[in-house]
Order: structure tokens, then C-alpha cells, then sequence
């Protein structure tokens, strides 16, 4: 299903050469107002009562702004998601075992797992990225080698990450994504694999926000209550440790954060810079919205929040970030499922916006 | 894009005769509780978190007890919009004129309104059924006359419909209906086009829920405020005037309803009397589905609520019915446009039972 040559570099091609964290970040510019009033302007001359179709308005207005056309395409569309491991879940905060990322590693490019099911509706790619996996993977076409370290240190005791290893895996994620946009993808969404990763979830948007961890931390993948208490008092011991800058995203994301969730920041830094909306997935992906807006406050208006994730902290966090979600279906999964859903929703706005006849075609003026 | 045999009446099919809305009440049985139970076995046992899809899971389980399986299919899809006028608009009490209706009934079947756009994406055919268009209409193979008259008759001073014409609109729904499903279709969806049809649903949904007019009147289409102060006169008028019994939905329906609401209430209950699901849209297919519940109360566990639409009174009606919406993006278009849409999410669901991958197949224990 997925063009070997999605992300294979080719000739001069703009992906040839690293493009740091740094050139990424100073390229992004404000989204189109101008445009979007355009957009607004072109959807309220559908034939339907003006504002009647509700967010699918306001999605294309978005996609508008962000593509700088009055028509934009989705059609190649493609999730990467992103999978490494954690050094926090030899404190048994997980109801899974570790070997699960490495096992879901191989299946969610076979279009097996639950983002590959509901990802096929839409034709939407899927590349797996190994930022992390702590295990031997053999590769292939869309699951790719990008591993910076065999899972992160326990941050109980150690920091997640180097500095560097921090900014290297942004810039995995800016590589791939960039990758894909030269290879003509248009919307992006964001997912993740990797057994462990509500806790650094947590402790980012704990860090972030400056709540406390209790306020942040839920049951991830039904972790019984008992363990939930001792998954905040990780958390605590890991912010109290290591005393994350919360103005220093890349200091966050280094001491108490995860490989998958700094790739993940990359993908949106990535489409922001390119002009390509990226679609963010659940609890786990807005931890890393967080660190990419920190990073630059402009990548918000490139990202589109897909749905409420079940996952107790999801609602906290996307309030603080300023997200409203398109879709409340109760999903904790992960993986870029609910991404997954929304480029449904997308491609119907798209469609709505491209295929409806107008008033003026009918000779009437808009109601 | 339709097949012209959809609609056709064949040979032996048991559309041939005419199906009395008698018969189709006493054929709805329950739904099959013990096959719900399997199919939530299966759901469990796919691979990922249990619950951790939340409402696809329930959807794929409400869809297993309907359809009595636990791999349910439905591939073959189709959206019943049914079209009529209404006397009411005499009071000025819309937004939009009356041949709004005429117009639209040409445009729904060539799949460039709103809901034939959004459609498209799950290649769910329309169907539009011409009930009581006050206009000469040229029809054609998905554009199909079952006039039965000329729009209601003003309800402020007549009764809408004669009590003959309120059964003989539902006897319409349930024949199309019939005839869709024995040529092959799974999954049913209402929609409706009728300028001024808020009118009817906000009335019966005061008379059915004993509310106030006002709790249950909303601006429909962009109707200024001071005009929905006389729609909601104008209700209090019509329901002062012929005292419609509340435990009488023929009664409801021919005194203050509509033949698009009676069409749509026909469809409810020929999916539930064939164990074929559908999905309802938004206010005005909600008041149907007030009528075909009050017809028969099994019904409603064959309905699947799609959205929350922004039209005033439709929160109120879906919690009076027990219904939970599995979108609220802000419609308030009607013509099926959010079924449409809540088709995207069941194929996403279908997709999920049918073709994840198993805790068995990789030999793991549920989690």
C-alpha cells in the first residue's frame, strides 16, 4: 500500500540534506487570514443556509488559511506514527508488557491494528517510525529505522534523554514528515506506539501547565487504580528530580519526556513550516502539540485536533492549549486512531467545499 | 450512480404488494441481546485495550444485535430523503421561500447538495422520495413520485392531513424502505427536504413531550428572532385548535406533522421490522422517530442517533427519546447530511470488528 518512494530521498529533493530543528522552527509563518476569508466567503455561496454545515465550515476555513487555496486537496494523505519504548515501565506503571510496543511495532504497518483499519477508509498512509523500540526490528518499506537509543532511561532516577538525543528526535520527525510532503502528501496525522508513554505524557503537560501530576495522570491503557497512584508518584519524583524548565521545551521533553513524543513534535514543526495541516490523535499526541507550540506558538493554528481522548488528562490538556476537538467517540487507543476518524471528517468538508453546487449556479442569492 | 433496480418492484419480491403499516408494526421484534453479548465478546478480543475504541465498539455491538451477527456488513448503503411541503409557510414563518422544496428535490438526487456530497465518500445512494411537492416534478430513477398531495394544508387553521394521509405517507417510507433492502441494502439513513418542516417537528415534539411550544421551536434555517415568536404562536395556535392525543401518533401526524415526517417514520419502522438499521439525521428526522417509537416502542433500539444538530429543540427531543448522538459538529442542514456523515463512522466501526487483528492471532492474553 505504501510508495516505497514516499520516503526514499531522492535527486534534489529538499529532504536531501538534514534540515535541523532550528531552520524548521524560523520558517513558520502566521496562517493566511486572508485566505481564510476567502474560504469563509466561497462556503457561505454553498447551497445550504449559510453556516448550517457548522465545522466542516470551520475546517475548511482552516485548511484554507493553512494551504493558502480557496480549494484545498487532501488526497494523498499519510499517519506517521511514531514507536519507542520507556525506561519508567520497570516501575510497573503499565497494564501491558513491554514487549507490546515491539509486537504493535510490527503489526500497525500491516494495517492491522485499529489506526490501519479506519486509516484504509480514507487511503491514508501509514509510516512506522522506530525512534525507540527497545528491540531488533527488521525494517521494511513503512517501517523505518530512525532509532536514536533503545528506549528511554527510567526518568525516576535518570533523565529520559540527552539534549541532543531530545532535538535529534524532533528532527526524525521533521526528516519523515518532510519526506512525505515532497512526495506530495497534503495532510498529515500523528500517532504513536510505545508501551509506558501516558506517564511522560503526563509529566510534560504536568511540567507545561504547571498542575499537578494528580490533575494530569489517568488510567492509560486500563491500569488499575492502585497503579495510577503509583504512576503520579513517578511522575512527581521525576519533576522534583529533574526540575524541567518549562520554558525550555527541548529541556522538558530531554529530562521527562519520550523518543515518540519528540518525533511526534517534529511532524507538526514539519507541516507548519510546509504549509500542511497536521491532524494531532489523542492524549499523547497534544503532549507533544505542547512541546512543539512551545516551541513556536505559530504551529497551533496547523494543527487540527481530531477528538477527545478518554484518557483522563486529554481534556485538561487540550483546554490548555486552546483545542477544541471534532469528535468525542470515547476513544483511548492511541496509535493515530482518532486521527484516523477525522480524515474522515476532513475529506466530507473538503468535499462539501469542492463538489457542492452554489447559490449562484442556482441564480439565487444566499440565505 | 443509482441502480435503477433498486427501486424497482421484481418478479416475486415481497415489495410487490403493498405493506400496511399494520403488518410492518406487528413483524418488529426485539433485538437479539444473546447475539450483542457475542459480538461484545469479539470486540474484546481484538487487539487493543478493551473499551479502548469506546463508541465504535458499542456501534458495531448495537449494529450485531440488529442484524443478528457478529461481523455485520454494510457495504451496501442508502439514504431515504423524503420531500414535502407544507401550508404553515402561508404564516412567514421561514427563512427560506417555499419552492426552496421544488428546487432541491431536483438538486439532492444529482448528489450536489450537502448530503449527496458527503454521501459520496461511503458511495451511499440517495433516494429522494417526492411525498407532497407542491410542484409538477419531472422524475427520475432516484428522484421517485409517491405524491400523495400537494403539501399539508395550513395547520393553524386545518388539520395538516387527513388521518387516511398521515398512514398512507408512513405506508410510503415502509414500501421504499422494503424495496431498498430486498435489493441488498444493510444500512438506511433518513433525510428530508421540506421548506418550513421545523414547524411540524417542533409541534409534535411539544405535543409528544408535553412541553411548552417554546422549549421546542428554534430559528430552523437562519429565521430572524422575531419571526420564530410567530412560529411558535402559530404552533400554540394549531395545537390549541386540534387537541392532537399524544398516545395517537397517526392522530399527531395528520393533525400537525408532515408527509416527509411520515414518509421518514415509515423507513424507521421497515428497518426495524427487517432488522436492517438506520440512521436517523437531525430535528426533523428526530420528530419522526418520535412517531415510529409512539407507533411501536422497539423500534428505537434500530435507530442509530447520528448527530446533534444546532437547531434549537433537538437536544431536548433527543434526550426526551433516550437517544445519545455520536457527532455534534454544528449541522443544522437537514436532507440526511448528518446520517451521511455518521455513515463514514460505522464503516470506520465495521471495518474495526471485521478486519483488526486478534489477541488470539498473536497469541496473547486479553488486556
Amino acid at each position: 500500500m505504501v510508495q516505497e518512494t514516499l520516503l526514499k530521498k531522492e535527486g534534489n529533493n529538499s529532504a536531501e540534506s538534514l534540515i535541523t530543528l532550528e531552520e524548521t522552527i524560523s520558517k513558520i509563518k502566521p496562517v493566511n487570514e486572508e485566505i481564510k476569508q476567502k474560504t469563509r466567503e466561497k462556503v457561505d455561496g454553498l447551497l445550504k443556509p449559510v453556516g448550517s454545515l457548522g465545522l466542516f465550515e470551520n475546517m475548511v476555513v482552516q485548511l484554507g488559511g493553512i494551504m493558502e487555496t480557496t480549494s484545498p486537496n487532501v488526497d494523498k494523505k499519510a499517519i506517521v506514527v511514531c514507536a519507542a519504548d520507556h525506561g519508567i515501565v520497570e516501575e510497573g506503571i503499565t497494564a501491558a508488557p513491554k514487549f507490546v510496543t515491539e509486537l504493535m511495532t510490527y503489526q500497525i504497518p500491516k494495517y492491522v491494528t485499529g489506526v490501519g483499519v479506519i486509516a484504509k477508509q480514507t487511503n491514508a498512509e501509514i509510516v512506522l517510525v522506530d525512534v525507540g523500540v527497545d528491540a531488533d526490528i527488521e525494517y521494511s518499506d513503512n517501517l523505518v529505522n530512525r532509532k536514536i537509543r533503545k528506549g528511554t532511561a527510567n526518568m525516576r532516577t535518570e533523565q529520559a534523554m540527552t539534549r541532543e538525543e531530545a532535538i535529534q528526535s524532533i528532527e526524525v520527525g521533521i526528516e519523515i514528515a518532510t519526506n512525505l510532503i515532497n512526495n506530495g502528501v497534503t495532510l498529515l496525522g500523528t500517532g504513536e506506539m510505545g508501551i509506558g508513554n501516558t506517564t511522560p505524557s503526563s509529566a510534560i503537560m504536568a511540567v507545561l501547565s504547571g498542575e499537578d501530576p494528580e490533575k494530569v495522570t489517568g488510567a492509560g491503557a486500563n491500569l488499575p487504580d492502585d497503579k495510577v497512584l503509583v504512576k503520579i508518584e513517578v511522575i512527581k519524583d521525576a519533576i522534583s528530580l529533574h526540575k524541567p524548565d518549562k520554558d525550555d521545551a527541548i529541556d522538558v521533553l530531554s529530562k521527562v519526556g519520550g523518543l515518540e513524543i519528540g518525533a511526534m513534535a517534529g511532524v507538526m514543526l514539519a507541516g507548519a513550516a510546509n504549509k500542511v495541516p497536521v491532524v494531532i490523535d489523542g492524549f499523547i499526541s497534544t503532549a507533544a502539540a505542547a512541546i512543539a507550540i512551545t516551541l513556536n506558538p505559530l504551529v497551533k493554528d496547523y494543527l487540527i485536533c481530531s477528538h477527545m481522548s478518554h484518557e483522563k488528562a486529554a481534556a485538561f490538556s487540550l483546554d490548555f492549549l486552546g483545542f477544541k476537538p471534532y469528535l468525542d467517540l470515547g476513544f483511548r487507543l492511541g496509535e493515530g486512531s482518532g486521527a484516523a476518524v477525522a480524515f474522515s471528517l476532513i475529506d466530507g468538508a473538503v468535499r462539501m467545499n469542492n463538489e457542492m453546487s452554489t447559490y449562484a449556479e442556482q441564480n439565487l442569492g444566499v440565505v
